[in-house]
């Protein structure tokens, strides 16, 4: 189980990142994503890529942060970039159950002591999509991105020179 | 030289987005990026984080983009959930003088015939920075993100129990 949770997402504000995460989380190979603000209309976004796409990923809004982080049975790692830099803390990290977690700009000073890790895509400021994306692709040695998605209503087929979508259903 | 061309960038739709996909070009190793759209704050915003952690990356926009990708001396590499999978991709593609392309939702078709390859970070929809990102991690063999920036007026120093910046001037 990798799951990611979302801090501090903000309505407007933080939709369309917020969307890119998601969708981000579930293309790289994370099982479920819990955002702390309640949004319905992003879980109708990313249910609906489920539909459409296939999969079994898994979206919770509304959710109590604190006791998510505290109850968690497996690793938390906090993406930062403050942290410890990637290169360095990969091979400290368990690669089952991990609970991601990534904050918007400024996050409460807990996380650094409630994060099992700190971990830092480098210590230049660049987004947590990118973040997000680089540990899950390092964190499952490249395989994230060869999972099958099944039950979608339409499949992609790889193409050099253009668009190929197969219907399903 | 690595640089990037954003396509497709609409003000303000795209202005958080495209500086998400600029500050990661930057830290994962490209040397610039090229807008389409002519966007003074953005440029502005990058060149503030340039002067703040300091390297070379530098940022144009107002780009004529078809001028820029025929006449590029190198390879174009469009990244589009559409492509030929990366880890198949990957191995062909030169590692020097790479033009990476990244559009918005619906890209004109001479795209996937001006590119050298279409390629694609899983054929999963998701996010245009993630693909990026990964993309970079990918090409560079991970050492995009182990990049010095020079010259800036701060840096962090990795730590992984809290921040560590160091005043430089």
């Amino acid at each position: 189980m990798i799951a990611v949770l979302r801090w501090g997402h903000r309505i407007p504000r933080d939709s369309r990142i917020t969307t890119h995460v998601a969708l981000t989380a579930r293309a790289f190979g994370a099982d479920a994503i819990y955002v702390d603000a309640e949004d319905r209309a992003l879980e109708e976004t990313v249910n609906s890529v489920k539909d459409r796409f296939g999969g079994n990923f898994e979206i919770r809004t509304g959710i109590n942060w604190k006791k998510l982080i505290r109850e968690w049975k497996g690793i938390r790692v906090h993406l930062t970039m403050y942290g410890e830099h990637i290169d360095n803390a990969l091979p400290e990290i368990p690669k089952e159950n991990v609970l991601i977690i990534v904050g918007a700009e400024k996050v409460p000073k807990e996380f650094y002591e409630l994060a099992d890790f700190n971990v830092a895509l480098g210590n230049q400021p660049h987004s947590e999509v990118a973040a997000l994306a680089v540990f899950l692709d390092r964190l499952l040695d490249g395989k994230g991105l060869g999972r099958e998605f099944h039950g979608g209503a339409v499949r992609i087929i790889p193409n050099p020179r253009g668009k190929t979508v197969e219907e399903l259903e």
